[in-house]
Parts: C-alpha cells; structure tokens; sequence
C-alpha cells in the first residue's frame, strides 16, 4: 500500500490526479445502508463479493445482487432458502437455484473451466455441502470432479477411486461423523487436501465438532479445515489454489 | 440372587447351614481399612480383583495384592509408577514390572491361552496403551497378537496386515490424534472391536477427546469404545469377549 | 489381502480367472448416484449393510434397500420416521415397521435364533433406544431378553433379575439420566456389558453427555460404550459378540 | 434486618444508645488489610469462620486464625499445605494438622457430639475428600460414622452397610470416576445425601466432571450436590442439617 | 439389610414365615410392562414414588398414578404436560394441576404442615421451578414461605425480607443468568441453602450453565445445588431436610 | 450507606423524623406480586428500571411498565416480542415498538442529547443487536452515531470510517463470526470500546461464542465485553459512560 | 484517515511536505526484529505502548522498553517474572518491580493524579490481579481507592464501603469462584462497572469460566467484562474511562 | 489403485513379474518394530516422511531418520527437544537444530527454491510456531518471507507490508490471543491463507482455542485452518500449494 500512497502522492503532486479524485480511488464501496457492497473486488480478485444470505431478508440478497450485477456478468448467492431464490429469480433472468446446495448462481458469461478440483462426500447425508462446494468451485473457474458415498466403512469403494482422485490439483473430503475420511484421502494423494467437516451424525456428535476435531488432528499432512458445514468456503480456497496454480504457468 | 437367597433360606431350615454360617456368605470383602478386597471376585468371575494403583501408596498396593494372593495364584496391577513397582518385587517374589505398560504382574500358573486376540495401535506414541492392552489380555488366558505403527496416513501398512487381523475373535484398537483407525479396522473385519482414544496429539486435541468423540460416532458397525488411555478395560473387555467364545464351545 | 491378492495373481497366471473377472473381484458396491451399495457384505459379514434412514429421503431408503434385496433375505432400516415407513411398506411386500424403536425389518427367512443377549433399561423414557438395541440383535440372529425400567434408584427391582441377566452371553445396559445402571450391571455379572448412554434427562444433562461420561468413567471392569442413544450399535455389536460365541463352538 | 435497625432506632432515641456505639454495632469485621475477619460469626451462626488456605500465605493464615481465636475457642483451616501447618503448629498450642484430609483443626472446648453423619467413600483415592468432610462435620459438633472403599463395582459392600447407613441423619456420599455412589446410596436410604464428586479418575473424567454430571442427574431424589473435591462444603452441610434436626428438638 | 435377612432366616427357621412369604418381602415392584411402581415406597419412605412424566405418555402416567393410589393417598407427577393433565383430571377426582408449575398433585388426606421451609426466586421467569418447589415442599407436609424477585441487582428488596428468611429451617434459591442469589442468601442466614439454578438467560448462559457452576463455586458454606430447573428435586430435599429436624424432636 | 443510617438516625433522635417513616424509606420496592417494581431507581441512577420482557407474559410487562410510569416520564422494555408490543401499545399513548431491534419506547419527555456513542457493527445480520444498542444509548440521553457493515474482510469501509470514530467520547463494536471487529476497532481509537458479541454465524460458532472470545482475548487494550447479543447491556455501559463524562465537566 | 490523507496530499501538492518525509508519516514502527515498537503511540493515545512480558524473554523485553523511552518518560511492563524485573531493574534507573501485580513501572515524570477509580477485590487470593488494575490506573494517571476481601458471603463488609465506592467514577470489581461480586457492586452504585473474574477456586471453576459467565450474564445493568485475569485490562480501560470522564471538561 | 493392480496381474500373466516380486511391490514399509518406516514416501510425493518426535525417544527418532536417509538425502524432525537433537547430531553429519522451532533438518542436497510462501505472524510469543512453519516451507523447497509482529492492535504495522504480502503465492498467519490476523490478511490479499492458530494468551484462551474458533469463523473467504501450533502443517501445505502452483507450469 505504501507503493499505491507513492504513486498517488506524486500523481498528485505532478498535476495528473486531483485531490478529489485520490480520494474517490479510496471509497471502494456502495453504500446501500444496511450493507456496503465492495464493487472493486472481482477487479481486485477475480470474483465480486460473494452474497452469504443468512441473516439477510430475501429483499436485501436482492438488492445486494443487482448493485454487484450493475459492474459484473456474475454473483453467487449462498445458504439461500426458498424465499431468496424466489425474490431473485423473478428479478434476474437467469438466475438458477440448485435447493440442496442451497446456492443461486447468476453466470451470464461462464469463466473457462481450468484445472481440475475433486470434490469427494463420506455419505448421502453429506452431499448438500459436498454440492455447495461443487458448484462454488465451477462457479469459480474451476473444473470439477465429484466422488459421493466413499465413507471409510467400505474402505474399497474409496481405494477404488485413487486414481481419478490423484489426477486434481486439490482436493475436498466432505465428512461428518467420525470425519475419518479426510485423513485417509490425505493419506493417498500428495496434492492439497480441504476439509470440511458436517453437522451429520447424532449423540456425540455435538454438531460436527467430532469430525472437526478429527480433521484438525489428523495424522496426515497437506490437510487443512474449514469451518463445520462450510462447503462455500471449501469450494472457493479449492478455486484459488485451482487457479494459483493455472495462473502461474503462463 | 433369589434363587441364591432361597437355597440359603432352604438350607437354614433343613438345618444344613446354621444363621451365622449364613451371613458369612453374604460378607464377601475382606477389610483392610482403607480398602475392602472382594476375595470372592476369582471364583465368581474366574480372575482375581484387579488392582489400579493410581492414587494409592505402595504400601496399599501391596497389601491389596498380598490380601488377593492369599486366595489366588495370580495379581495383576495397573497404572503402576515405579515405586509401586519396587514395593511390590522386593515383597512378592515372580513379580514382574513392564515400566512402558505399567503394569506389574504376578502368575504363578498361567492360565492356558487360547482364542486370538488383536491389538492394533496407529503410532509409536500409542505403545503404553496398547501393550497394556496386551499384558491383560493375556494375563486373563488369551493368545494375543500385536500390530504396531499402522496408522491410516499411510493405509498399505494396515492393509498388509488384513488376512493376520481376520484371525481374531475380537480386535482393539488403540490410536490419539483422529482416531481413524478404528472406523478403518471396523471396515475391513466382521468381529467386535474394541476401540481405545489415546491422549497422543497436541493442539485441539483434548487429552484425548478428539480420538473419543471420532471413535463414538464411528461410521462403521460392531466398535465400542473404552475410556481414553484405558488399555487395562480394553484387554479385560476383549479377553472376556474371548473367553465367552471359548467357554460356549464345550 | 496379500493372500487374495496371491491367489487372485496365481488364477490369472493360471488362466483360470481372465483379467476383466479379477477387475470385477474388486469392484464391490453398486453405484446408485447418491450412494454405493456394499453388496458383497451379507457374504463377508453374515448380514447385509444395514440403512441408517437420517439424512436420506424415503425415496432414497427405499432404492438402496430394494437394491440389497435383490441379493439378500433380509434388509433392517434405522432411524426410520413414518415417511421412510409408508415409502417402504407400500413397496416391499413384508417390511414391518416398530415406530417406537424407528426401526424398518424386511425378514424374508429369518435367521435361527442363539445365544442369549439381554438388553436393561433404566426407565421408561429410554425404551425407544433399548427396543431399537433388542430388535437389532434379534434381526442379526440372537435370542434377547428384555429387562425394563430397573433404574438404580430403586435397586432391587434389578438385584431381583440378577439370574436371568447372568444367563446371558452379552448383556446392553441403555441408560440415560447419570447412567449409574452401566456401571452396576458390570459390577454384578462376568459378561461383557455394552453400555448405551441415552439422551433422556434435563438440565445439565446435555444431551446425554453425563451419561455417556459416567458409562466411559464406570469402575466396573468390562463395559465399553457405544455413541448417545445408537440402541443399533449396541444391538449389532452384541448380535456379534454372541455370534462369536457360537461360531467358535462347532 | 428491619427489626435490628428498628430497635436500634428505639433505642437511640430513649438514649439507651448513643449514635458512635450504634455504627459499631454495624461494622462486623476486623480489617488485617489483605483480609476482614468476619469476627460475629460464631454469635451469628454457632461456629466461626473457617479458613480457607488456598492463595493464602501462611503468615496470612496464621494472622487470620490467631484474630479468630481471640474471640473463640476453636478455628478450622482447610487445604492447608504442610507450609501452613508448619506456621500454625508452632504459633498455636493445640493446633492438629491432618496432612491426607489437608486440615487444622485447633479445638480448645470441643463442642458435644449429637446427631450422626454418614460419609461414604467409594474408593482408596477418594478418602482425602472424604476425610476432610469427616473432621469438618466432627469439629462443628457431629457424630461422624465413615464407610471406606463401597464403590458400586462390588455392590455386596455397600449393601450390606445398609443398616448403618440407615442410623444417620444426613449422609455424604463421596465419590470420582462415574460417581454412581451417589444414585445407589440415595436409593437405599430415605434422608438427605450431600453428593461429592471427586476429581479422581483419568481420561473423559475432566477433573471430577463426569462424577459431577452424574450427581446431579441422578435418578433418585434427596440429592443434592457440592463442588469437586469440596469435602470441607459437604461436611459443613451435613453438620448444619444434623444441628438443625437437632436445634429444633428442645 | 444384614439384619433384615436374619430376621427372615430366623422367622423361616422358627416357622413364622414360609419360604415363598419371605421371597414376596423381596419383590417390592409392581411390574406394569414399561414400568415397575415401586410399591412399598410410601411405607420405606414417608411419601409415595412421584411421577416424573417427561418421556411418559399420557397413558403411562396415568397408569402408574392408579397403581400408587391403589395404596397410598397421594400422588404427585412433575413436568406434566396439559396433555397429562387431561388424562389424569378426568381419570382421577381430586387431581388438580399447577400448570405454571408443571404438576399435578392429588392428596385425599393432606398430611399436617410443620417446620418451614423458605422459597426464594430472583426474577419473574423464575418462578415456574421456583413454584414447583414450593408445591413440592407442601405436598410432603412442609410449611412454605415464598419470597419472589429479590436478585442481586436490587439488594435493598432481599434484605428486606431477610428476617423472615431466617424463620426457615431450610431454604431454597431459584436463580437463573448469574445466579449470584444463592451466595447471598448463603450469607444472611445460617441453615442450609438448596440452589437451585435455571436456565433463564440467553447468551452464555448455556441453558443454566452459567448459573450452575456460580452456585457450586459460591464462597458462602452451607449450600447445596440441585439440577438446573429442578424445582422438584429441592423442594424435596427441602421436605427431608424439614422433616428430618421435625421428626428426631419427639 | 453508614451516613444514610446515621442521618436517620440523627433525624429520629432529633425528632425530625419517626419511626414509621424511617422504615418507609428502606422499603424502596413497590410488590406486584410476581415482580417488586424498584421505584427509587430513577432518582437514584437518572433513568428508571428497564423491564426485560423475555420470560414475562405481556401482561406482566404492561403492568410493570404502568407501575413506573407513575413515578416517571419514560420506560424501555427489550426483548419485547410483537405480543408484548401489543398489550404495551394500546395501554400506553406513545409507545413506540422497534420490531428489528425488540425494544419498546415510552418517552414523554426526551433527554437532551448530549456526548457521542458511536455503534458499529460488521455485518448486516448483526444490526438487531446494534440497533438494541443504539436505541438504548438514544433513550438514555446520547447522541449517537451509526456505521453499518464495516466487517474485517473488507478493511477499507472500516478505514474511511475512521475519523468519525475518532469522534465518539465511547465507542460499542458488534460482531458475530470471529469477533474481529472489536480488536480492529480498539487498534484504531483510543476512547472505551464495548464489544457486544452476535449469534450470527454457523458451524463452530457456539451461539456466539467464537465471537466472544475473540472479544476478551483481544491483543488491543480499552476493550471490554458484554454478553452475547447483550445490546441494550452496551448501549447502557455506553450512555453511562458518555454521561460520566459529561457530568464530570459542570 | 481520509483527512490525514487530504492533508497530507495537499500539503505535498502545495510543496509543504516532499515525498519521502509523506512515507515516514506512515512509517509508525521501529522494527527490532521479534517485534515493532508502536512508537508513535503515546502522541496518538497519551500512553506508550504497555509491554506484556509473557513469551518474551527477560532480553526482549528490556529491548523494547529501552526503544519506549527513547521517546517516553514512562513505560509500564505487565505479567512480569523476577527474571524480567531483574534485567530491566539493573539496566533502567528508577524501574520498579511489584511481584505480587507482576508489574514493573519506569516512571520518570509522574502524570497528574485526577478523578477517581475504585478497585474492589472479593477475596484475598485475588489481590495479584486487583493490584494489577491498581496499579495500571494509577500509572495512566488515575487516583485510585482500593477495598479488599468483601466477597458477598459477609455482605456487611461490602455495604459498609457503599458510600466511599459511590465517590468513583468508575469501578473495577475483581472476584474469582462464583463471581458474583460484580452484580452486587452493580447493583449498589450508578457508574460504569468493569467485572475482571480471576482464576481462584477449584472444582468446577474451569480457570475462572465460572466467575466469567457469571459476569457476563450479570443482572446489573451498566457491567462489562474483560479477560479471565486481565487486571491491567481492567486498569487500563478504568483510567481510559475515567480520563474520558476529565479530558471533557474542560 | 486399479490401474495398478490390472499392471501388475498383467506383468505376472505375461511373464515380466513373478509372484514374490509382484508381493514385495505392495509392501511399502520398514518395519522397526516400534514404527513402520514409509519407504517410498519421496518417490510418491517427492519428500520423504517426516518424523514428529514427541512421544518418541531420542533413539527411536535416531533410528527413524537413519532408516529414511539409507533412501533420501534429506529428513526433516519436528517437535523435538533438545534430547533428540543431541542423539540426532552426533549420529548424523550435517543435522541442523533450531531450538526456537523445535526442529531438526537434515539437507544433504538442497531443492531449488522456487515460489514465494509469506508466513506472518501476530506477536512476538508466536514465533516458535510461525518458525516452524518458515522452516517446513523452505526445507520443501518453497522461497520464504516472514513478517513478524504485525498484530491488529497496530493495524498499520500489517498495511505497511501488504503490497509485499500480494507477492506469495500463498500465505500463512500465525496468531494466538483473538486470533483476528487471519481475517485481515485474508480480506487483504486474494490467494490461499493458511491460519494456524497458537496457543499464546491466557485466561479464557483454552490452549489456542479462542483463536482457532476464530480462524474458522473468519468472515474472509479463502482462509483454511490447521491444528493449533502446528507450523509444521501450515509449513507442509503451503510449499504443497506453492508446488502445485510450479509443477503445473511446464
């Protein structure tokens, strides 16, 4: 930053850039009162703000869109109940809510799909965060495999897989239970592994703690964590280290 | 214990036993003041009390287990420190000490071995649990085979060992950090196992809590779960599992 | 594995087995999208995969079971709510339902009855879990006594059954509150004791968690644990115990 | 208090009392600077103040107790380490120190025994907890009986100490590990049980908590509970409800 | 219970007793199915089994109030639902119920009030488990006197009632969010304390947590803690404890 | 409180004042039954008792509020749920009900707004709990200053903020997740910061307690924390501060 | 910052200011390698940075308080080890240690005392923290009055200071075990209550969790909380309070 | 996996590969009794295993690393005390200790550093963990930055160094107490962070927690976590991220 403050100082100083001008370059939001929407970011980063619609009225997920909508071809809606998606699609064409991922995506100009990202899910009950990873990755530029119903209690249908799994760049292992899934993924592959933990599972299950803290304590390196039910968050890291990688190799 | 108190009722009667007679019978622990030794233990249960000497003194150790070889030719002491151990050996000769188990030991005729059990530990940092799992097991007459350093980072080390675990009629498992490898092992038999969380790992770890909570909620059938660091209830579960099987076979 | 994997290698050799059937060999599940299908497991394990209903829509149980039927006599549902039931019992002619225990059984030719496992709650509140336990067991082969409501506050409704509990192979102990039942059946029989700690209570009860700490923590040799109200896992594991007991005697 | 500040008043104003001696009246402790000593506690409740030594030096313990027994005949000091025990015993003719209960007792007038108090301890570890409970109650005027080593893993023990138990007024159940005593011993008598947890145990017992959890979830009414390891709170209790069973008897 | 057998040894050796009578001492429990009522309760005890009917049905709870009135003139069931007490209303004349409380009391001969017993409750939402104790108290013959919304925060409206506080034999104190009430209490008067800590609150209050643990750790001697919401359970050691002074004073 | 009583105790002897009234003014609590209303509160702290409505029936909290409306020109009810509103609203001319933030508003008189409370909160989910907050600090007399949706991810919308910040005398920072609101904040003013911790989030979150971690265990001085979601407890702490402030400058 | 920044460029454009001495504005750290001096701090805030001396060696430590006063006439040094003190005793002349608080203090220029803060600490063991507070407040410019060992079970000693604690503007209320000081304080006076539990108790005490929910769920309105132990946070933020309270009126 | 096998049966069926050679290619370890060494670790994922030497003696991590370096020309040691270094040293030429991080190196022929890893860390006390991380990442083969000291109590201590941080590829931040680092680098760079989280603070900081809660919560997007203090994990994905990134440029 200091470099951008240097070059803003002398611009200034030179005669290029007004003093009201140099500010304008600092307010990079759009106030809409209850949300600020951060309107430089997918020049910044590659992909606007993503819209995280717990908590948020279907009105304002809307509103939020639109105003991300006015200076991009694209925005994802996440953690979006029906009630979101309805005020969404009448008002965005094009607009595509996938339910059990619950996510909207608005995608006018779909980025190339590069890379390779595996996607793999413990059991049936985990697949609507396995598919909010999915679909955040794609959304994203990724290209993406998916592996369901691997879980450790039939280690063969896992092994049986190795293969296709080894040919991503990065991996996520979906699981909740006894989480057991991400080490023995990591213990397979010598690429990136992400794990997210999920709320699946009953007793002392403590609402993913318990895969959660296995995943943390895994005995196997290259695995990292992200929080219980996260399959967005999953899905954008796998993204950026997808495209790390891709963008390096020009 | 009805049946029990109706024989002692009939005999009283008939005058086979007579009522102080009777009431010895219902007095089954000898009182050593800060303890009370249930001397009637081996013949109810085919072995002698087990001794636990955390929070005990050696001098209470050893007068348990001299009380206990009054009537037994055998004793075994867990959680033993070395003092205890050296009370023990100077005052009890064929006492034997295994400082990474802390256990001490003493058989004056072992009981013959028979049946198989496995006792599987994920690291090296396992090895005081597992083989204390190991020492009761075979104290209490069962035939036991050890696999050590199979953890699921690196999963051919336990696939290797397969055909061998298949063997047992029961199997332990012993592992901290995640806890994977019991799930795992439940995967590849169809015999009971006996799962022990360790307090191995650091961080979020607990003191063994991670490797609990993964072991109970498990996604694999037929594991059950001991205590964290409980080899002793572990080897003492498995060999009575054992010897279950064995005593139905006449 | 090794050894399968020898006598796999020495068919091919052989020109017994052609490569494609050695490939097959090692292809186990049936992929219906959302979930493989373990379909070698009746003949590896006695008994096929069992389907745990939560998390799965009543389509969904319904395609994986009909799935096991085509292979099998016997399919058991858990965690089944009425809408897993309707689904099932429309479609398969024989599938009963035990809403009580949440429990779906298909059992086209049951399987000869052996052994003994008694199951012990401690009130009425924990029935659900301990009918779900006896059902389990039952289904897997095992003949099962049932002894209800014998909480420890009043101790000798239990010491009054203390015979016919020690009449059987393996006991389930399903207790929730401070589930001091556990922990007082193992110090009154020689058997293995499966503890199952259930979520009845309130307060700081958590879920079952005192329970489930007091059933870890018990001071009676040879209870082990199964997770907060899984009466399957208990029933499954006992059904196993008890097999093992009979397998071992021919 | 309305009444204390009533007559007060009264007699303020017919001069019985003049305004300095009216303030004195309402400033009840002596101030040592790094404590006020509560010095009408015995005229207010029958016993003075007890000392608690934890955080305290033992200059500060002694300084304290020597302020208290100017005004009384006894002071009893809990967790006293032997540091503590070392400043009062040469300081204060009579005083007795405990070392396994960690008290000091000074006991110039010993009040007369009334009543009786059962303590109950349900293994070798928990007697230091126990035992503090026991000269607690004993110094503040109660018969004590004690029974040792009763844990529910051998149940015969406790049942048949039933009858004793059955004489007291008030009972203090002392246990660790699944703390089931508690539970057992409430449903065998019908008066007040004051449940201790212990922290004794390892693994899920988190300093006493499982025993705790247990305890206050027990199934049998009657119970109340104190703090971990808080023998001194338990024998306090119990003293006060046999004194007052006692008090009202005149 | 040593001497009760030999009292039945000796009745059946001197032919007082036949050996099936003395076999009928020992089955105290009517066995409804679900339940086993406990039927000599009344006669041990003083008062009848009460009803917990949390986890019961309507039905259940209903049953096992018959059964109890079959010997006894009272009854009391806690955590009645209205749904309870519809079916007990119309079954049962004379049942009436405390919905605020949760309970239902039926009493066809009131026993006498004696002693005192104090209930006290810091805030408004207190007052369902502040009511349940005091219901309690008086259907098991104590005097009660309530004193409500006194908390901490405005201490002038406790100490205004602190003279009649110290009428009581026993007290009790309901508190929920920091449950400070139970110390201050404990420092005013000189009889024992139940507290009995709520789940009123939000935040880190956890359910009653919060307050649980203050009242364990309060600096003032003399209290005791029931289960979070366990209105029941203090007001019936309150009644013991009451009762225990009344009934040694004859 | 000594003074008070000598004054009164002067005034009786002197006669100015007697007996009957001098207990009146001990007696500051008007009796509701269910609630004892704290009518000296206002002369004593400037504002009247606020009437928390959680677990309070409608008619409770109307009736509280017209017992202090006869004493006083305002009243603020939280946590008041829509039926509260109702009941308030058609008794009380004026009262106003902020559905987002749960309050309700008597005001028949404003303060004037003196000092600067400046409430910033991070998210859009967060501002229920900001508005309780700035809506309390309003109707106690500040000024205050609101700054929406400026979350650590995007650090900019903070920053540009900054210099009004700096204008508040103390500053309430409201953030759920990860809490980093507070520490950002304290790192930039040095005014007192109250951080007020949300439930907004999912996963690892605990209701908000990852937020209020973080918020203790903040490296940036000046800061202190109040219960989850406790925005009337910020705005209170605010105005009381920002009124010390300026009470001190006369 | 967006004025800073306006200034700072039209300075630069009107030839004020050249480029490189623009960046040294921004520069505001002196890098010492392990760490970055806030050098500008006190200039910003009235106080240098406060050095917290745990994790840092007795070396580092002395290095950035050596960096402080270069520009400083004071520094203060918490959570201080002997070691520390006497590094920076024998290289700094005027350092003070005070081992109980853990403090070192350089004070060459001692601030003005104004206003008033009162310490209030519930028990003896809890001095180290409340003379931390202390001493923190007093070395940022407070009076401070400190009143020792008036924990709520002899609520006397605490009411008798009432009238000396309503002289503070602000109060700092230190308590461990139950905590329940703090609501008491707050309920006694109208000014800004900072609660700071401590770690003192055992049992179910969890390091000071029990006095720090209880703080945080206070009933007394006008309470905020800081960390477990954080006598300087309480300090600090009372004398930020306090002079808030001074630097307004003028 | 079944690429593989259908390689090897069809070597085998050809000829190329008889039985024994064919069994050896699956039996991937060293067996050393306590510990299987991974011997084709670095052929498959280009670094050899890594030793963690807590819970291993000195010689077994002696025998560990001589095992691997028969194989490798580079070992790396994490968690290991001054013991292990002293049996390392002296038994191996060339092994490295750095006593800050806890970690021995053994480099006989350096990789080529390629990529940019920054590892940032928040505090003085947490760099034994970040150093840990550094030397991880650059004994992979990974260019490393570090950036200490740059907590966000002093936010402009991290923005002063943000355009060099934009340079990584991916980054790690290292932080204990609030755990906010994370978040804020996160929200000021767009490529992979990697939080480690530490267990530096005190009070209501349980071990790391408070800011591993906070990492996993973080309102930022792109951030995964490891296990607290693990900066060898944080270490071993980065220079995994960072490689990905290279491999895949060719």
């Amino acid at each position: 930053m200091t470099d951008e403050i240097r070059r803003t100082l002398e611009q200034v100083r030179s005669g290029e850039l007004d003093v009201a001008e140099a500010l304008v370059r600092l307010r990079p939001a759009a106030d809409l009162g209850f949300a600020k929407v951060d309107v430089h970011r997918e020049s910044r980063c590659g992909f606007p703000e993503v819209v995280f619609c717990s908590g948020k009225t279907p009105e304002q997920a809307r509103a939020i869109s639109l105003e991300i909508l006015t200076r991009s071809d694209r925005v994802l809606l996440t953690r979006a109940e029906r009630t979101h998606a309805e005020a969404l699609v009448e008002a965005i064409p094009g607009a595509e809510y996938h339910p059990e991922a619950r996510c909207i995506v608005v995608d006018r100009d779909p980025l190339p799909r590069q890379g390779l990202v595996a996607v793999v899910a413990a059991g049936t009950a985990d697949l609507p965060v396995a598919e909010e990873a999915a679909i955040t990755a794609r959304t994203l530029g990724a290209e993406v495999a998916t592996c369901w119903d691997v879980g450790v209690a039939g280690l063969h249908r896992l092994i049986d897989e190795v293969e296709s799994l080894r040919a991503a760049r990065v991996l996520v292992a979906v699981a909740g239970m006894e989480g057991a899934l991400a080490s023995v993924v990591g213990g397979l592959v010598d690429r990136p592994v992400i794990a997210v933990p999920t709320s699946v599972g009953y007793g002392a299950i403590f609402g993913g703690v318990a895969a959660l803290l296995a995943m943390l304590n895994s005995c196997s390196p290259g695995i990292s964590v992200v929080n219980i039910d996260n399959g967005f968050g999953a899905g954008y890291l796998a993204a950026l280290i997808n495209g790390a990688a891709r963008d390096d190799s020009g």
